[in-house]
């Protein structure tokens, strides 16, 4: 565990960097904007804990009403149950022994559920929980536009299905429908066709099951570029929004209905930089690259605009400017994460700031929880 | 800190993954590689630790003849330290006061050495330092064609050089001429060519030095991709490999001089996944994505070559083959990282491997250590 970059109480300007940074008025808003978003709509939240890996945030995410929370890796569910979250979804599939051995010990402490899309792995997470003697909650997962997990027809769900109620220790509990693809697509109405399909296909698949008798009545996805659609479409039960508590360059750079870019949730996840270097004027190098920085989504943005983030190393980044004496040695950055999830998992700690004072310090305790 | 994926004594089948493996025979076999090719160069070795972040392998490098390690933060430095590494440059610039406190603190542990690019920078080092009555050893930097830190002239040079000589703390070393830049450069003639530049801006500049009383005996620089360049230069006195060690899919990717792909150095590291989802025959899901992986140099290559990592979301790679019975859920892929550095970054843990069994578990200590 690194140390931490601030104590509570520290000004902007104290604080170390490069620092994973959380401005708790834009936090807060953001919580707000999709309570008010969801008002009417008639589903559950089970916000995303991939995006910050943080428990802190699940247990307000938790106290705000959500049912639970999603989580993609077995680590994760397990670092999170520690810290009090009692309902969890870990929205992959479960494949090697030993980590369904795991699987099985967590559901002896919390409620844990997880997807399936292959018949020889239902066939060993029956066996295995009929060892531990433990029930698990299976839901099948669907390929629903992405081309990733899931099985690819309303008859291969419905195969797996049966064979979970015909298992001896796995329940069937639902479908996952996921559209990972149409989260990042950048006009609204690319968005709204991926998301009618995939609601079109959970619709078949539930109604096929339903004709042979296997109730389903709860179908799960969706993501912070679509929840509002999958949450209007009268067949999604529940919604898994990741990335709305911080958004991030990329998210920012899809456009809603009237074309405009998207401004609902505010960014309020900064990586805080440090100017280091400026021997060329107007090239100002600053102190976090790609160890501080996720750049599979583009280059960070520059909060406050007057600069342009254009390279990375590892430790460096390269930023253009025509106001060179905005920036001199010493100096801070806030930059904008083109990417959130994977630039937080690069982090131990969230630095929490209201008005320019750091509050708290989180731990991000799923930080590298991959396995 | 995360779990350790593996123990000692462990096949290569009970790994729990995503892991970072590393080949120890591979490891050996570069090793022994650099020397054989520094036979009769007139260089010193000083490994950049920022590759590997490993104690342990600080250690193995120092025990083969390294006068030191680099690293590129101070954090990085201080784990270093703290592991028994006690002579250390840090290759960049410390520049806020909380840090320089920290680094007069180091250094009266261990030799530790430090670059400047700037006036008031070098004053702020020596007031900081005569307050904790240490002296620091300063190299200054040159832009030797990278266009990052540095300063752009033998003149702003000796103007640096003659500012710390004056100071009463600080003690002027020499000059770090590192042309990060040519590293990755394709072609032979062109990494020669940087070079060569690099090189002459060196001399220039120590010729300058030299003409104004300043001795400069000790000049630095060089990685993986140019190191034979610089040890032959007879200006550089000390170079600076990193990824020699395990090598990556970006830097397999330079051309000797015959135009073939370089093939000196081994991979050593690779990620180890595993296929969790294969639902339609030619595309394999596994389970490590961009949180286990660096792609900022493109995706990672697949070791038996026989499927191709085409996409990443944050747990999930996707693959494609001709060879889908290769894939069954569950079987191990070995995926050789794009970028060896960032990618070792995300782990707490580095598995070492010979004959396919798991001899031994080292810590990344320094994982994380940006500040």
């Amino acid at each position: 565990m690194t140390r931490p970059p601030a104590e509570p109480g520290d000004r902007l300007d104290r604080i170390d960097t490069p620092a994973l940074l959380l401005d708790l008025d834009a936090f807060d808003s953001n919580l707000e904007r999709l309570d008010r978003a969801l008002e009417g709509a008639n589903v559950s939240v089970r916000p995303h804990a991939k995006s910050h890996k943080c428990p802190e945030i699940a247990r307000i995410q938790v106290s705000r009403g959500a049912v639970g929370i999603c989580c993609q890796k077995l680590s994760e569910a397990e670092v999170m149950a520690q810290h009090g979250i009692t309902d969890i979804l870990i929205c992959n599939q479960i494949v090697t022994p030993q980590k369904i051995e795991r699987l099985c010990q967590l559901s002896l402490d919390i409620k844990v559920s997880v997807l399936v899309d292959d018949e020889a792995n239902i066939e060993l997470l029956d066996e295995i929980s009929r060892e531990h003697q433990c029930t698990l909650d299976v839901l099948v997962e669907l390929n629903v536009g992405s081309n990733r997990c899931g099985v690819n027809s309303p008859e291969s769900a419905l195969t797996l299905a049966k064979r979970i109620t015909d298992s001896t220790n796995l329940r069937f509990t639902g479908l996952h429908a996921y559209q990972g693809a149409a989260q990042h697509s950048r006009t609204f109405n690319e968005r709204k066709s991926s998301i009618d399909h995939a609601a079109l296909i959970a619709k078949k698949t539930q109604e096929l099951l339903q004709k042979n008798s296997i109730p389903c009545n709860y179908i799960t996805g969706a993501g912070t570029g679509t929840f509002e659609l999958e949450a209007a479409s009268n067949i999604y039960t529940e919604i898994q929004p990741g990335s709305y508590i911080f958004m991030d360059a990329d998210y920012q750079k899809n456009l809603n209905q009237l074309g405009n870019p998207i401004n609902e949730f505010k960014n309020s996840l900064f990586v805080l930089a440090s100017v280091i270097s400026h021997t060329t004027p107007g090239r100002p190098i600053v102190d976090a690259g790609l160890k501080s920085l996720a750049v599979d989504s583009g280059m960070p943005r520059v909060f406050e605009d007057s600069a342009t983030y254009i390279s990375a190393s590892d430790e460096h980044g390269v930023l253009t400017t025509k106001v060179s004496e905005s920036f001199p040695i010493g100096s801070k950055v806030r930059l904008i994460p083109g990417h959130c999830d994977p630039t937080v998992n690069l982090y131990d700690w969230i630095v929490c700031v209201r008005n320019d004072q750091v509050t708290n310090i989180w731990p991000v305790s799923a930080r590298g929880a991959s396995l």
